[in-house]
């Protein structure tokens, strides 16, 4: 059994004793340990793709820090890259695939992979991580979302206006609708397995659904990760498996997110927690939201804005603690404990 | 008097015959013959400094094009340049500034320019601008937001995680007020000579406030923006001069917008502008909300977006149609045909 269960819990809108905290990104490049072992290591995929490196960092920052939550350490491109696009990364501007889907075409020859066998490097790591955690805290498992996914296939790489990827959109619907229906049930295989493997969470992360319209977001982004929150294992050994949806710049459509019956829905820190919690609070638990950029300031600071947020959420279940996106990697890591053990230090009232 | 008086009646909430329609940077790189002008003048700057040339380059689209509005050609970077901030173009990456601000002592230095010395070039080309259009449609002055102004300033150029000004309202907010408060002032200054060389609305754009949160809106962008609502001129020669703020990602405060005592608050396409209109619709015209990708799409598929965007409106005063953002450089120009032309064919029937 775990030891350390407030994450669980806490996102299964169940009741505990301190909001438990964790952050996006949290094994990364503002960690010194980290940086070194990259370095040695070669480059970020030679950590994904070896299960041993990618348990330590995973481990790195809970030995830092008194996080409620592992997340294993690997890419959203994984999948993408198992379907044949070649994932590297070119320095200083992020991911980009050799081989991008330029045409109809290009979907057409697209197959959902097969995990065992193609990502076998990251259920590996999913084990070697759960083991290693030994039920002290559980461990997160994640993938991108479809739309979020399709984002960069059809790019080729990051974007600035998604000039190439809407196109597509509009002008070929059903080209669109097929692409995501594949990634939709690679996602589904990707996240049961990860399940299978050890993970006791699982988190879709749809970090582009925002530059969408309501009306496609509903279509090209939200109803796919649908299928998925269908599609997954949702117990395990008689443990529940809590589901998070995070869609960044989604605060507009939040009873939307809520009703396709995730357990927790993220946010980013473009609303606030008590206006959230008042829309859909009864109905899923909130992780969240502060903006990444406090942890700039000083550790009076931060602890000011954790209790702020724990203040506005208030009394009752079902928050957990998050930046409202990654962290960044120029952080001091002294002021990522003033924000952990501010959680910890400010909540327990709000849980008596 | 105006002879195409669409824009400045939609955007004063009154009553019209059509829906008037213009683009963001309408004036721009998607127009073979601007990329021409430009080759041969050089650089951008160098367009913007000259008022033959912007004037020029101002008038391209409404050649092509029945738009029922001309903006001026200028760059929303030109008052931090007026500063001392040296603004130059890095060849794919967007504006930067040699001597960005990087500290409390860089902002104590700055002081309001005297736009009528130091932007001369700016309002040589509104009075250029003004004279050729010889009353045919009104001519938009426009500013960017101080917040926007800003990002820039700090971060030096543009930036994808908002960390070194972010870094400093959260860590310095006396000297990011002081900062903010010296740029109202010089926007007011700024917007006003426009308007007093010929400007016959004017437009503010607050192109990054949707990256914080509404707390941080509220004090660090909008409450800027409300100083300068308040120091605009409004009335000239018996005529009013509409005022339109623009926030992208702003769809959460659009009441806060509306309060201000702007006559139109521009909407990005996070929201659909039904739903837009039933929260602030009364008190304010509003602009846009076309995604800018759909010009990507088939003239029939524009075609009908504008005429679904025309309905969700509905009957009755107060909307100018617009993209959601700028349009991008690499959109077909028959495409634009389309758009513009779709809004005057199906709009009609909304006015009568």
């Amino acid at each position: 059994m775990l030891k350390n269960d407030r994450y669980i819990k806490a996102a299964l809108s169940q009741k505990v004793d301190k909001t438990p905290v964790w952050m996006m990104r949290q094994a990364g490049r503002y960690l010194p340990e980290y940086r070194k072992l990259r370095s040695e290591a070669g480059d970020f995929m030679a950590l994904c793709t070896n299960p041993e490196l990618a348990c330590e960092v995973t481990l790195q920052p809970l030995r830092r820090y008194e996080l409620d939550a592992a997340i294993l350490f690997s890419d959203i491109l994984t999948i993408p890259d198992a379907m044949g696009l070649e994932l590297y990364f070119k320095t200083g501007e992020g991911p980009a695939f050799k081989k991008p889907i330029n045409s109809v075409q290009d979907i057409k020859a697209l197959a959902v992979p097969d995990i065992y066998s193609e990502l076998k490097y990251v259920t590996d790591a999913v084990s070697t991580i759960r083991k290693a955690l030994n039920n002290e805290t559980p461990l997160i498992g994640f993938s991108g979302s479809p739309w979020t996914l399709a984002t960069y296939m059809v790019e080729g790489g990051t974007t600035k206006n998604f000039g190439k990827v809407k196109g597509m959109m509009f002008s070929e619907p059903a080209a669109m609708h097929q692409l995501l229906d594949v990634l939709a049930k690679s996602v589904i295989n990707y996240l049961n397995a990860q399940i299978e493997s050890g993970a006791q969470a699982v988190m879709v992360f749809d970090t582009w659904g925002g530059v969408l319209s309501t009306r496609d977001y509903n279509e090209f982004s939200l109803c796919y990760m649908q299928q998925i929150v269908d599609g997954l294992i949702r117990n395990k050994d008689g443990q529940k498996i809590p589901v998070t949806l995070y869609t960044k710049g989604g605060a507009g459509w939040l009873e939307a997110m809520a009703d396709t019956g995730a357990d927790c829905i993220g946010l980013d820190w473009s609303i606030d927690i008590d206006k959230a919690r008042a829309r859909i609070g009864n109905k899923v638990a909130l992780q969240g939201n502060m903006d990444p950029c406090i942890l700039y300031s000083t550790p009076k600071r931060i602890e000011q804005e954790v209790a702020d947020i724990l203040s506005k959420f208030g009394t009752g279940n079902g928050h957990v603690f998050n930046l409202g996106h990654g962290i960044h990697p120029t952080i001091e890591p002294e002021n990522v404990k003033a924000y952990v053990d501010a959680v910890h230090l400010h909540s327990g009232k709000y849980h008596l």
